[in-house]
């Protein structure tokens, strides 16, 4: 066969096949933390596809611009002149990787953390053998500090504080955490994989939300997503670490490539998702990424005001732009949205539904929804 | 700033800095294990771009196409109908991956390993608290097997065959391991993120090779990497797993999102590579991939060949299209062939250099180079 009919005959199967996906430019993808990338993200990613961050000597050019990357979200975590910043593949690498130093750092056995924890620290019990000491939470979802005090003890490894909780989007106090682990030497991770890039705009937009980040002594490491409300592609975390010395707790000696000593999990890693981050921060800036968030909270605001008036309650009040409505018939409702189309995502415990207004979500497609969600509701007896 | 401009101005800085990397497409990476990916690779790769496989549910497509790679590579290694797949990120998560499944499996503490195992074992050891039985090399720097059957004990938790060396693309026997495996009950992880989409050709191709996959029954799971002789992009190994249930091991549930467990290390992980690595398979095929392997494997004798000519001796004769070059003046030659933009990688427990014939690398590239390497070593008096 022709070389070229080949590669046509291949496209258009990807192409058949990926109509059976869900996409995000669409619109109706609903319920997801991920976001349709924003076009600079991708024409960077490209550029950088086949580097490899795992054998630096040989892209410095792309290793620079991951050192420009992790210089951008230092100063936005307000990380101090030792920080060091380790690219990871996104929250659960960046936990995992936490997660590493601490128990490096101490040889301790107890992570302390809410029972809204991302289910990431189940893999972490499971590949690291720790144990996962459960706090409740308030009626306001966020981890009950008198719970936790009774709970630290000599065996603790490390406290976890969610800025962005994966469920509701919450905010643990973490002030609080961080006076009490400053106070008791222990090592507080801070999982912002979504919050990271939002509750710094917050701020600037005059919400009221307490410091989350490097400004609280006690605060060790924080785990940030660009792939998530940092407007970029998949894949691609950050792990900001208070001492960039702790880095060596994951370092191992790496022979056969061209540095002395690799950290961090992974081994050969493309540059491209690093240079897609780093452009669009670059295109954005922190101006742009405060009108983002602006804008998402806005629309935040007005699908909670839609929702009011059909009738459907929110589980809590929304603390950044993540919604949960609450529905007595949740799978239901869920089936029938995903028959039509329409993809929002089941917390079962709370029953209740995750809506996230990422930034391709519009209002238009709120405008869009609105009315489907309540025929649906009513044709299932929800309302 | 008008948005194109900014656009722009953002492309031509990384331009700028990409002028300092090395590239894959100079044919200049001499020492790599990874690749310039085939060209269908890029294009399936930015079309699945912002699919999420950790959120199958929402992409029906990507998961197909996932499959079908599985498939295709199962089928390559001789995986059994019980067996399943993982796609993960490459040989480091492959191995992670491999060594939690076994620890779930036996609950027990010691890797048994040569001394020429991939770094990523040290990590493991790091990260997931096992010890390495470090067993020494024979002369053809392959595991040692009586020394292996003296230090198995009832607290080995894997033993480790290498279908494919880091360091020298050596091949360790895999039967008698097998057998021994097989016999004693333990689990053998294969890695063969090198060499797995080059042996299976090679047999083909009457290279006197014996048995690596699942064709032995002792063999447990192996790691293939797409983004080394799979000709494809990074990130995208495959773990082949020989009973899928054993991946329940490595299963957690993940409310939020919408399957209710989630297999494996990382969570947010793109369809790109996957799409990327299902093209070049679609589009070589298995006979598309001999071609690539016996070329690749000409272009190694002829180097062969060259190296000789010059004076240079290898460390041993490559069994697949890896050369080692024993130099004495290691660091010198090194540095300076790095000066004057060629990249080999340095091995220096076996005082050599590696060079891989990766797809990219043609004649005329060695042509090129074997002046050079010859020049270099006569001014640092090598030879």
């Amino acid at each position: 066969m022709h070389e070229n009919n080949k590669r046509t005959i291949i496209m258009k199967e990807l192409d058949a096949i990926k109509k059976n996906d869900f996409s995000f430019s669409s619109g109706h993808i609903l319920g997801s933390m991920c976001t349709q990338p924003h076009p600079i993200a991708k024409e960077a990613y490209l550029k950088f596809l086949e580097t490899n961050l795992g054998d630096p000597e040989l892209f410095p050019g792309t290793k620079e611009i991951e050192s420009k990357l992790i210089a951008f979200i230092s100063d936005l975590l307000h990380a101090p002149k030792t920080s060091g910043g380790q690219i990871v593949s996104g929250g659960t690498e960046g936990n995992i990787t936490a997660m590493w130093i601490a128990k490096q750092l101490n040889k301790k056995k107890e992570i302390i953390l809410s029972e809204s924890a991302h289910f990431s620290f189940k893999k972490i019990e499971s590949i690291m053998g720790l144990k996962l000491v459960k706090i409740p939470l308030t009626k306001d979802y966020n981890i009950d500090i008198s719970s936790l005090k009774k709970k630290i003890n000599t065996n603790t490894v490390a406290v976890l504080g969610i800025a962005g909780s994966t469920e509701l989007g919450t905010i643990d106090p973490i002030p609080e955490l961080s006076d009490i682990c400053y106070d008791e030497n222990l090592f507080l991770h801070i999982d912002a994989a979504f919050g990271g890039y939002v509750i710094p705009f917050l701020k600037e937009l005059n919400y009221n939300n307490p410091d989350f980040d490097f400004l609280l002594k006690g605060v060790s490491t924080i785990s940030i997503d660009a792939h998530k409300m940092g407007y970029s592609a998949i894949p691609l975390g950050t792990l900001i670490i208070r001492d960039k010395k702790w880095l060596e707790q994951t370092s191992v000696e790496s022979p056969c490539i061209s540095s002395k000593k690799q950290s961090g999990i992974f081994g050969t890693r493309s540059g491209g998702p690093v240079a897609a981050a780093y452009a669009v921060a670059k295109y954005l800036g922190r101006d742009g990424y405060k009108k983002l968030i602006e804008n998402c909270m806005d629309i935040t605001h007005y699908t909670e005001e839609k929702l009011r008036e059909i009738g459907l309650p929110l589980v809590i009040k929304p603390t950044m732009n993540v919604l949960g409505v609450k529905l007595k018939k949740l799978d239901k409702v869920v089936n029938k949205l995903s028959k039509n189309n329409w993809k929002v995502n089941k917390i079962d415990h709370l029953s209740c539904i995750r809506i996230v207004i990422m930034p391709q979500i519009t209002k238009q497609i709120i405008d869009e929804f609105i009315p489907i969600l309540k025929k649906t509701c009513e044709e299932v007896g929800e309302l």
